[in-house]
C-alpha cells in the first residue's frame, strides 16, 4: 500500500545489478514505499525470468531502496480501476510473480531492511531465505482496510504456524524481526549496519556450491513438500540418483575424499 | 476427564454473554473440571451455531469457570455406556463441534486460565487464536489411561511441529504456557490478573474490523492450507477479487487514502 | 559420509540390546563415523523389523558409538559403484529403512550424542522423538559435495519450517543442539553426562504405557497428518472408537477412576 504521487522519476522503478554471481534486484519506488504497482511487478517478473536464464547469475537477492522494504499492492492504482477484470489480472500477475520466485532454479534471498507489509510480506515469505535487519517489521494489515491479505497468506502460512499466521492476518499488527525469526519467516536477524555483510556472506556461501546441485535440490524441495511420505521418498530417490549420475556429484565426492576443492561444471 | 458427581446445579453448564460484539461462551462445570459431557458439547454446539447466525456477534471467546479450563471428555459417562454406537456418536459429536469452530465465519479466541487437557487441549488448538495465563498448562494425557488422544491430535498436530506433538501424545506430560507459545499452540501468555484485559484487547481489535472481511479471510485461510501452491494462489486470487469488489474494501481503502476511519457495512 | 577403511572388525557393525522393554540399536562403525553403508542399513533394517515383531520390545532407541552419531551415506562405497542400478537400490534401501521407523508400531527415540549429518540427520528426523547432547550438531551438507540432500530433506522438512530447512539444505551449515530444539528437530537437549539418564527416563515413561495404545496412536498420528481436516477427524474418530472398545482403555479409565495403577494386557 503506497502513494503513487512520486515525481516522474529519472530512475527506473527496479534496479538490477549482477556481481560475482549475485543478481541484486532492488525495488526503487522509495517514495511509494516500493508499492508493487503493475509496472513494478512487470519489471520484477522480467528481471526474475532473466535471472533464471542468465548463466552468470547463481543467486538472486531481492532488496529495496528507501525507508520501507515493500508496502504491498499500490492502493491508488487499485481504487482507480474498480473493475473485476483488472483485479483478476492484478492478483494473477502477483501470484505468478511470487510463484516464479519459488520455481526459479536458483536460491533467492530477501534482504529486508525495513517494513514489509501485505504483498511485501508475501515477497519475503516467497523467497527461499530471508535476512532481516533488527529494524525490519512484518505485517499483513489488509484487514485494517477491509481487504484481507488472502494472497499474502498463501506464502505466509507456508512459512509460519497456523495460530501465528492467523494472529498476523486477523489483527494486522506488526511483528518485529526477532519474532519473525522465531516464527520461521526469516532466517537471520542482524544490526542494520551489518545487513549488507550478512547478505553478502550468505550469497557467497551459495555461490560456492554447484549451480546444478542447487537447481536440482530447490526444485525437489518444494515438490516433495506437497506429497505424502512414501511418494515423497520415491520421488526424492529418483532425484538423488540423477544427481549422483551428474558430473558435479562425482567431482564433489572425489574432491572431498581427496581433500581438495571441487571444480563445478554442471548447470 | 472429569467427575460427573456435581450436585444437580441450579446453574447452566454453559454460560453465554454477548457484550460489545463479543460473545463469551463459558464452560460451567467447574467441579467436573469442565469435562465435555455430551450435554456440554451439545450446549456448546448450539451456542456456536447461534453465534454464527447472530449479526450482533463479531468475535467468540471460549472461556471456563473453576480451577481448570477443560479436562477433556467425561470419563464416567464414557465408561457408563461401553457401546460402539455410543462411542461413534460421541467422537462424531466432538469432531463436529471442533470443526464448527474452524468453520465459524468469525474469529474464535480461547481464554485459557488453567489446565487444558485431552479434548480440552483440542478445544484450544481448534480456536483461531489463544491467550493463556502463565498458570495454564496443556497435555494430551490419554496415553496414561490407555486411550490415545487420537482426535485431539488432529487439532494439535495442525498447530505444532511433529516431534513436539509426538512428545505430548506419547508421554502425556504437561507443557507450560510459555512452552506452548513457543510451539505455536497459543499466541500470547500473560499474568493471570492480566488475562481478561488481554483477551478483551484482542477481541476489541478484531471487533474493529469489517465482519465481511474477517469472514472471507478466515474461510479462505483454512481452505488454502490444504491445497498445493498453484491451486492455493488461484483460489486466493479469486477470493481477493471478490473481496475488492465488496463495499467494505472500497470504503476501507478510501478511508485509508483520505486518512479517516472506515465505516463498515458488509457482513 | 565416512571412511570405509576400518580394520576388519571383530565387532558387529550394529549392536542390539534389549533391557526392560527398551531395545537399543547402536551403530557401531565408529572409525567410519557410523556411515550408513549398505551393510549397516541392512543390519539396521533387520533389527528394526525384529523390534516390530518382538513382544518384549516396547520402545526402540537408536544410538551410536564413537565421536559422531552418524555421517550419512558411505561415500567411498557410493563412488566405487557409479551405476544407476546401484544408486537406485541404495536410495530405495535407505528410504525403506527411514519409512520403517515411521511405520514401526512402537515409539522410536534417537539418542544423539554427536554430529548427525546427511542421512544421519535424516535418521534423527525419522524417529518419533529425539534427545540430544549439547555436543550434538546437525547438518545436511550434501551441497558441499555436489549432492543435494534430497532424501534427507523429506524427513527434515517434515520436522522443521521451510525457511529453516532451506537454510540447512542450501548452505550445508551446522546447527547446534539448542537451535535444533527450537526448530523442532529434537525434543530435549541435555549435558553429555546426562544423556543416558535422559533417554532412559523418556524410554521408561513410554514403557509404562499400554503397547496397544501406543501402536494405535502412532499409526494414526502419521496417517491423519496427510489428510484434510474433515477426513482426518472421521478417521481419528474411528480409531478412538476401536481404542475405547479395546481392553486397555477400559482398564485404564477404571484404574484412573479408582485411583489405582492400570494393568495393561493388550498388544
Amino acid at each position: 500500500m503506497g502513494h503513487e504521487n512520486e515525481a516522474a522519476a529519472a530512475e527506473p522503478i527496479l534496479l538490477r545489478e549482477v556481481r560475482d554471481g549475485v543478481a541484486t534486484l532492488t525495488l526503487n519506488r522509495p517514495r511509494a514505499r516500493n508499492a508493487l504497482s503493475t509496472a513494478l511487478m512487470a519489471a520484477l517478473q522480467e528481471a526474475v525470468d532473466a535471472c533464471a536464464a542468465d548463466e552468470a547469475v547463481r543467486v538472486v537477492v531481492i532488496a529495496a531502496n528507501g525507508p520501507a522494504f515493500c508496502a504491498g499492492h499500490d492502493l491508488r492504482e487499485m481504487r482507480a480501476r474498480p473493475e473485476r477484470a483488472f483485479y483478476e489480472a492484478l492478483f494473477a500477475q502477483c501470484s505468478r510473480l511470487m510463484t516464479s520466485l519459488v520455481r526459479l532454479p536458483k536460491p533467492v534471498i530477501a534482504r529486508v531492511h525495513g517494513i514489509a507489509t501485505a504483498a511485501g510480506c508475501q515477497l519475503v515469505a516467497s523467497c527461499d531465505l530471508a535476512v532481516a535487519s533488527t529494524e525490519a517489521r512484518f505485517a499483513t494489515p489488509g484487514v485494517h482496510i477491509g481487504l484481507f491479505c488472502s494472497t499474502p497468506m498463501v506464502a505466509l502460512s507456508r512459512n509460519v504456524g497456523r495460530k501465528q499466521a492467523m494472529e498476523m492476518l486477523l489483527t494486522g499488527e506488526m511483528v518485529d524481526a526477532e519474532r519473525a525469526r522465531q516464527m520461521g519467516l526469516v532466517n537471520r536477524v542482524v544490526a542494520p549496519e551489518r545487513l549488507d555483510e550478512a547478505v553478502a556472506e550468505l550469497a557467497a556461501t551459495l555461490c560456492a556450491k554447484s549451480p546444478l546441485t542447487l537447481r536440482i535440490g530447490k526444485e525437489a524441495f518444494y515438490r516433495q513438500l506437497e506429497m505424502p511420505l512414501e511418494e515423497a521418498y520415491a520421488y526424492a530417490g529418483r532425484v538423488m540418483t540423477e544427481n549422483m549420475l551428474a558430473r558435479d556429484a562425482a567431482e564433489g565426492i572425489d574432491a572431498f575424499l581427496e581433500k581438495r576443492r571441487p571444480v563445478w561444471q554442471g548447470r
